[in-house]
């Protein structure tokens, strides 16, 4: 399996800029070969505004940005797209507008099929995984389903604060925390430890630098 | 109208006993004609030692606590109901089990045309207004539909905490206050200010005690 993903807790880290934090491994990620990121702004309301960010940094590490609703078709977009970043915002508003558009299944297939990288942050990167079932946002719009786009087989919680003992996620990334996917290898990245939930087991921290590949074979 | 509501923020205050904090405004919201109550648990996993809970409160209060998950026929048990309770846990859960039991018109309509007294709990609070858009749980189940039971025509928020700038939600209850809700009266109970949010206009502070009866009319 070709999949490259990078899936980031958090945009901002108290008081740094957008990405600031992750900009090195942004860099890396994407490497020289990539010149231009298909940007998804859909997890706010102002598209623009937000490509108008995500364009801003990502020219400072060398790369254009081409914001998916610019596009007249969004299916086409993520076909020829070199590589993908699904911003944070309301995880419910993005997983319906991915749906509304129909480019989950499009965008899956480019990532796992086709190996294009995948950046998520927050929202972005609950909709990589299986399901959005342990977002911590408000259900402002109600999509047809929590499927996600279904890059990685488990869930991540962005922005993981406080251990929940009624909760059954499978992973807290707390802020300033990044997963990074290649393949079938899975490594912590950043500066924070990060949580594994597995139901019926006690829950167990990972420090930065830690092998999670296990977690992509179930 | 005959409607009569009493929307509790939460079921526990800061080291209280199970609702402590509000069991006079429940004496007084149930009465002395009301005997039994239909308590409606699905807003957690374990209906049985949720309804001993609640039985047990309400015991000391004079009144037999009936589990709507013990009737053989839910809506039956809805229909002959004298008063209803709904608890809190998890909001999607709790709405996905009301559809999946085929009680919500059911709960609406002796609620708003025979004037069974409802009381509901933080998710029980939330599913009695016209959407769970403003719960602060995880979807953890996907219900039919993000609409609730449309006792009152606005949103609420329980457990309220901060200001949020980006939220759309028509009201918070900060823990400790309750709302109750006479034919076409509001008013603000408890211990704790709530804070009213309309779209397009700055959020406003009401202390406990005020007349909110204006959101009952748009």
């Amino acid at each position: 399996m070709k999949r490259r993903l990078l899936l980031v807790s958090n945009s901002t880290l108290h008081g740094g800029g957008y990405l600031d934090h992750c900009q090195q491994n942004i860099s890396h990620f994407f490497g020289k070969d990539v010149k231009r990121v298909l940007f998804v702004p859909y997890a706010l309301h102002d598209r623009d505004a937000y490509t108008k960010t995500a364009r801003d940094k990502f020219q400072t590490l060398g790369y254009e940005v081409d914001g998916i609703h610019e596009a007249p078709d969004p299916v086409g977009a993520v076909r020829k797209a070199e590589a993908i970043f699904i911003g944070g915002g309301n995880t419910f508003r993005l997983l319906k507008s991915l749906y509304d558009n129909k480019v989950v299944s499009e965008i899956r297939r480019r990532v796992l099929e086709d190996g294009v990288p995948y950046m998520g942050s927050s929202a972005g990167t609950n909709v990589s995984t299986i399901s959005i079932n342990t977002t911590n946002d408000m259900p402002i719009v109600y999509p047809p389903s929590f499927s996600a786009i279904g890059l990685v087989p488990f869930n991540i919680n962005p922005h993981y604060l406080d251990p929940n003992p009624n909760s059954r996620h499978m992973g807290g990334l707390r802020e300033g925390s990044m997963l990074l996917v290649e393949g079938n290898k899975a490594t912590l990245l950043g500066t924070t430890k990060a949580r594994l939930f597995t139901r019926g087991k006690p829950s167990v921290e990972y420090d930065p630098g830690s092998d999670l590949s296990f977690l992509l074979t179930h």
